[in-house]
This record gives C-alpha cells, sequence and structure tokens, in this order.
C-alpha cells in the first residue's frame, strides 16, 4: 500500500477500504504520512466526500490511534456530548442528575477554545477542585460514588487531534463527515459504547442551520449503527446563549441555582430533559422519555442531583462551602448593567457574538495557552421574544477592566423591535 | 489577503483572482504559506480545475518568482520545448538549422528525470562542453555565433520547481491545467516572448492520448494569447521512441549523422519540419510553412547546419574533433543485438518500456542526484511498421554491464505480427 495511490483514489472520487483509511491514519499518526500529504488528502475528502463506511472507518482508526478506555466494569456507562455552544453548561446540570438516577457517569471533558467555553474551565472556578486525574482513579471515583468529571488528559485519538488542528491551517474545518468521525473517534477511544450527542444548531453552534445539523446527527447515527455502539442524537437551538450565564464561574452560579430548584428556564428544562430521557433510556433506567423526563425534574425537586453535584465537588478536591455560600466566590471589578434603549420585544441576543464578546472579557481563550479569567461573562435576565421596557435592566457585564466592559456595552448585544 | 481564504474559495469551486494567485505564489515561494497550505490548495486546483485566466495568472506569478531572463537584445529569438519523450534529440537537430538560417537561439534546457532524457546530458556526452554558463556569457554566445545551448542555471521560476516537487508528493502530477502552467512559467522566466512547442502525445509522453494532447495544446496556446507571447503547438506521436538512438552519447551519433546528411528518417523529418517552419515563421525568416520546411531541408543538404553544430561545441569548450570522429567517442562494453524471434510485421515497439529500460541501463536518473552513463542505451535499425524476417538484427543494446542487458534483452521489446 502506498499513500500516493490512496490520494489518487480519493481525488478520482473513489471510495477507499478500511486498509486504505487504517493506513493513513496509522502513518499520519506516526509521522510517516506528511502533513502536506495528509492535506491533499483531507481536501480531496472534503471536496468530493465519504461514504457511511468510509467515514466509520475513519472513525474507528482515529479512535485506535492512541489509548482505548475500557470502561466496561463500570456498568452502563452512557456519555454525553455537545457539538459546541455559547453558555452550555448542560453537562454540569445533567451529569449529577443522571448519577444521582444512578447511571455511573464517568465524563472527561476538553478546555474551551475559541467562543465556546469547556466544562473543564468552568469546573476549575471551584476552588481545589481536580480535573487532571489518572485513569484509575478516574474509574475508582465512578466505583465510589458513581460520577466523575475530569480533565481529557489521556492520550485519546491522537490522530484526530493532529488532523483536527492540519484542519484548521487549510480551510476544512467545516466539513460535515470530518466533524462527524472527530467527535466520534474521541467519545469512542474515551470508551463510551452509550452516547446521546446534543447537535446544537444556530449562529453560536458548529452547524449554522437545520439541514446541516440533520446531516450531522444523521452521520454519526449511522456511525454509531456500524460501529457497535448505541448512539442518539437530540437537535438543540444555539441562536441565543443558553440560560442566564456565559462565563466559567457564573454558570457555576446557575447551575448550583438549577440543582438547588431556585429556577429552571425552559431553554435549560427542554435541553436536560431530552437529553437526559435519552440518557436513561439507553441505561434501562426508563422505559420511555416520559418517564424519563419525569425523573429528572423530580430528582431536582428532591435535592437529590444537588447532593451529588456537591458529592462529585468534594470527592475531587473541591470546597464545596463554595457551592453551599455562593457569596465566597470572588465577583468580577465591574458589574455593568445593560439596559433595554427603547421598550418593545427582543428578537435577537446573538450566541456567537455574546461568545466573542465573553472570549474578548477573559472567560475564552484564543490560542491553547491562554489563561482564562473564570470571573467576567455575562449575566442575562432577559432573552429573545422577551417584551421589555426602555431602560429595564436586560443582563449584567461582569468584567474585570473598566474598557473592556465599555466596549462590550457599546457593541448594542440585544436587539429590539 | 490570507491564505485560508484563498484556499476555502478554490474549494468550493470559485475563481480565484490575480492577486489570490500572485499572493499564493509568493508566499509559497518565501515559505509564509506552508507546503501543507500549498497541497491543500492544488488539491483543490486539481480537483475543481481552473479557467484560462486564472491559468495564466498562474503561469505569471510563478514566472515572476525568480528571475526573468530580458534577451530582448538578441533579437527576434524564438524558443522551442517538448512535453518530453524517449529518443527525443529534436533541439539538437533543429537549432543548428536554425541558428543556420538567422534565427538566434538562446536556449537553456533541463536535465534528465525518469524516463525522459535531457538535452543538457546529451550535449554533455562531448567531451569539454560546457552547459553551467553564466547569463553574461550566455547572451554574449548568442551575439557572437547565433547559437547557445545551455543547462538552466539560473533561478528561474523557483516557485514552478517547488509546486512540481510537492505535486510529485500528493498524487497531483497528472493534471493538464498544471502542467501547462508550469511549462509556460519556465519558458517566459527564460525569456521567451515567441514559442513553438513540441506536444507529444503516447505511451513514452505525459500526454497518454489524443484529447488530453489536444487540451494541452490548447490550454498553452491560450496563455499565450492572455499573456501575450507567441505560442504555436504541434503535435507529434510518442508511442515508439523518435528516431535510431535512445542515450545519451548514441543521440549524438544520430544528430550528427542528421545533421551530416547522411539519413533522415521520415518521423524526424515529419518533426523538425514541423516545429522548424512554424519556428522560422514567427522569427519572420519564412513566409509559409512549406517555405520554411524547404528551407530547413536545404540547410541540411547544404552542411550549412551541420557547420553551425560544430561552432556551437566548440564555442563552449567542446572537442569538435569528437564530433568530425565520432570513432573516439568510448562505446559502451556490451553491444548486443536484438533479432526477430519471428518473420512478420513490427506492431509495437513502446517508448515508455524503451525509456524506462534505457534509465535500468543508466541513461537516465531516478533521482536528481543521480549520475547518468552516457554511452548506455539502445539503437534501433526497425521501427514499428517495418517487415523484418526471422533471425534479422532490429537494433542493438549498448550496455556496460551483462546482466543488465541480458535483463533487457529478455524483455522483448518488438512486438511481431
Amino acid at each position: 500500500m502506498n499513500i500516493l495511490d490512496i490520494i489518487a483514489k480519493k481525488r478520482d472520487n473513489k471510495e477507499l477500504t478500511k486498509e486504505e483509511i487504517e493506513y493513513f491514519v496509522e502513518g499520519y499518526t506516526k509521522g510517516e504520512v506528511t502533513d502536506y500529504q495528509a492535506s491533499a488528502l483531507v481536501m480531496a475528502i472534503y471536496i468530493n466526500g465519504m461514504n457511511d463506511q468510509e467515514i466509520t472507518d475513519l472513525t474507528l482508526a482515529m479512535a485506535h490511534s492512541g489509548e482505548v478506555l475500557d470502561l466496561s466494569d463500570l456498568g452502563d456507562v452512557v456519555d454525553k456530548h455537545s457539538t459546541g455552544g455559547v453558555g452550555d453548561k448542560i453537562t454540569l446540570i445533567l451529569m449529577p442528575i443522571i448519577a444521582s438516577l444512578g447511571v455511573p457517569v464517568a465524563k472527561m471533558s476538553g478546555r474551551g477554545l475559541g467562543f465556546t467555553g469547556g466544562t473543564v474551565d468552568k469546573m476549575q472556578s471551584i476552588p481545589g477542585y481536580r480535573t487532571d486525574l489518572t485513569i484509575d482513579e478516574f474509574k475508582q471515583n465512578v466505583k465510589n460514588i458513581g460520577i466523575c468529571l475530569m480533565g481529557q488528559t489521556a492520550n485519546l485519538a491522537p490522530a484526530d487531534k493532529k488532523l483536527y488542528a492540519l484542519r484548521d491551517t487549510i480551510a476544512c474545518v467545516e466539513n460535515i463527515p470530518l466533524i462527524a468521525s472527530s467527535i466520534m473517534s474521541k467519545k469512542i477511544a474515551a470508551g463510551a459504547n452509550k452516547i446521546v450527542i446534543d447537535v446544537t444548531c444556530g449562529s453560536g453552534a458548529f452547524m449554522k442551520n437545520k439541514e446541516d445539523a440533520d446531516k450531522l446527527a444523521s452521520i454519526m447515527t449511522r456511525i454509531g449503527e456500524l460501529s457497535n455502539r448505541q448512539v442518539v442524537c437530540v437537535q438543540t437551538n444555539m441562536d441565543e446563549p443558553i440560560g442566564h450565564a456565559v462565563g466559567n464561574e457564573l454558570e457555576i452560579f446557575e447551575v448550583v441555582d438549577i440543582l438547588k430548584g431556585r429556577y429552571l428556564q425552559e431553554d435549560i428544562k427542554h435541553i436536560i430533559c431530552e437529553l437526559g430521557a435519552n440518557m436513561l433510556m439507553l441505561a434501562n433506567k426508563a422505559n420511555s422519555i416520559e418517564e424519563g423526563k419525569q425523573k429528572i425534574l423530580e430528582n431536582i425537586s428532591n435535592g437529590q442531583a444537588y447532593d451529588k453535584f456537591i458529592q462529585l465537588v468534594s470527592n475531587q478536591g473541591g470546597d464545596a462551602s463554595y457551592i453551599e455560600h455562593m457569596e465566597k466566590f470572588e465577583k468580577a471589578k465591574y458589574i455593568v448593567p445593560i439596559t433595554a434603549h427603547k421598550s418593545g420585544r427582543i428578537t435577537r441576543l446573538d450566541a456567537l457574538q455574546v461568545g466573542r464578546l465573553a472570549a474578548y472579557l477573559g472567560a475564552g481563550r484564543e490560542k491553547k495557552e491562554d489563561d482564562i479569567n473564570p470571573r467576567v461573562g455575562f449575566w442575562f435576565e432577559r432573552k429573545v421574544n422577551d417584551e421589555v421596557n426602555e431602560g429595564e435592566i436586560l443582563g449584567y457585564i461582569h468584567a474585570d477592566d473598566e474598557e473592556k466592559a465599555n466596549y462590550v456595552l457599546s457593541q448594542n448585544i440585544f436587539e429590539i423591535n
């Protein structure tokens, strides 16, 4: 086998065999296939496409390019993934709920990059919380308390990491087969056999329209079928940020408020019920989606989800007194209200714009190496479709830099008509 | 401007502007655009194609990526190029003829790679002949004796060199727009404003069929129109080797025999008349193709072309006594006759196979750095369509290694039916 023949085949719009795809992925991981050869092949894949079998073969080859976790001794682990969003704290709300219902939660999460925040960054706002566990600690935690939530420290799917970085430099990011296999390879390497995927769609997501989201969902479901994994995709809207908060510590506040049963906004309720019910079904803890949804809401009301969250935080070294007494968290220096410039209905609060501005305030990172500021971000009191009066407070900018706060304020993120 | 936007545009099958193409070529030459980015763009060009204007812009950008020779003070210089062949000694026959008819000949030639031989390698078979002149010497020679034939030493079209090497490693060689712009960029950088191109077609050429040869000829003619250069393409057959000889020194023997008027095989006569007459027309030294052909044959018969060849050799330090007394050349150790295994008509003498076997004998190089053996190759007495008798000698293998000679003999390169 020869990389030139493989490139030429896809260049000529022919189907690659499993062996050819494995040859490429292994060779690229080892450095025997060069970046420029991978680049030519990726561009040919981008333009000419791949069929479901090729995408599945690529996914499995990438999944097996490094360590593959075996979580089979933990029981019916169900993984959850989101294709990204702004203010997306769903994992932090949902996982304790699911764990409190007896589903083992063994979840590795990434750090944020660009305009989407990372679950790991959010958890690290809690003083002491450790995200860098060994795989043994990870599994032991799940055995002990039924939940562990850590950063992705293992050498999972290195071929995907390399290809993802390459795609970013050759204008080949926005390709649905490549996105699908990238997501699925990481999930499979992380040991998941049952996966619920939140396919986000809208301005603040990778998929900007329903058609693309449908396609991505359908390919990932198909990869699941062809690779013998149970995959359920749930589509959710990402035109406006999720919930009240955008920003690491601010999102923890919101998570705690929700788990304490203080409020549950409609958008978040919808997402956690849809995703959660499917997870319970996959774990054989609910007989129907309706029953699943009911159990989820129940375990919020009865405090069991909150207790599980406290247990998770303590078990990983976090100072749970911060959760019990959130006033202990250090706040941002400037908390600047955003007011309605006129009366009317909010017609737009663009997730992408909010995500970018949050990153600008310091909540996200441009490059992997960048530090983030846990305190900064947004807290929204009002959302799209709300009727508001001129002068009413719509939300707050949390900033450590006055100039940045003023710049963000000047951007008129709420559109009122 | 941004290389990612340029790659994305061609990825999406859109037309690139002159400025975008120049940005890419300049950036790639300087190393600011990486190999993997160039690779992605080249693959997108390969699959999605380019229109005539884009191909011309690419050609001119590559031509101007390095030195561009100015030969305007030499008069009506007409360049000649061949897209490659086996036993292609046409330049060495035609250029002295043209020079003897008063057309200034200022020609830079490449070294051979793969199965096609290089004009420079052939000239270097003549003891003392210098091919590494300065540009000043090059031009002075043309002024003094009307002809100079040297290697390509100047930094001509470095972007093309870099892209050509890249294409070789990413399965993007056989692409007509890229081949056309590669050829034309080198010609334009070499100072040519009037160019006759021999578009070879057949097993021993890059273009294997008439359709591709037509397309290549048409694109190069169009690049000429759009870049204000006079370009004439002549298509010739390359299914069997040209003339009697394949191999560097052996081809010099044939060139000298022809220029001395000893014989002129039909295939060679056809090519030099077609190309030469067009060159004379472009140089305003003939009023019609017919007149041009007549002048060419005349200057062979009257010895003026031969005298010009001797003058060329001497002027560049070559020992012309070798040309006058060809027995002085050292011959290969083994000269093995190839005989007809049966009586009948020769139906095939495959140029590609012959070229590869000649390279195997040592006449060509696999890698740029390889040395070549000037003595080895083939001398054919018979060609396709000749009627032959069993046992008759069809040609000779010239080899320095007996085993290699025997291997080549075993290949039955003549097909008789």
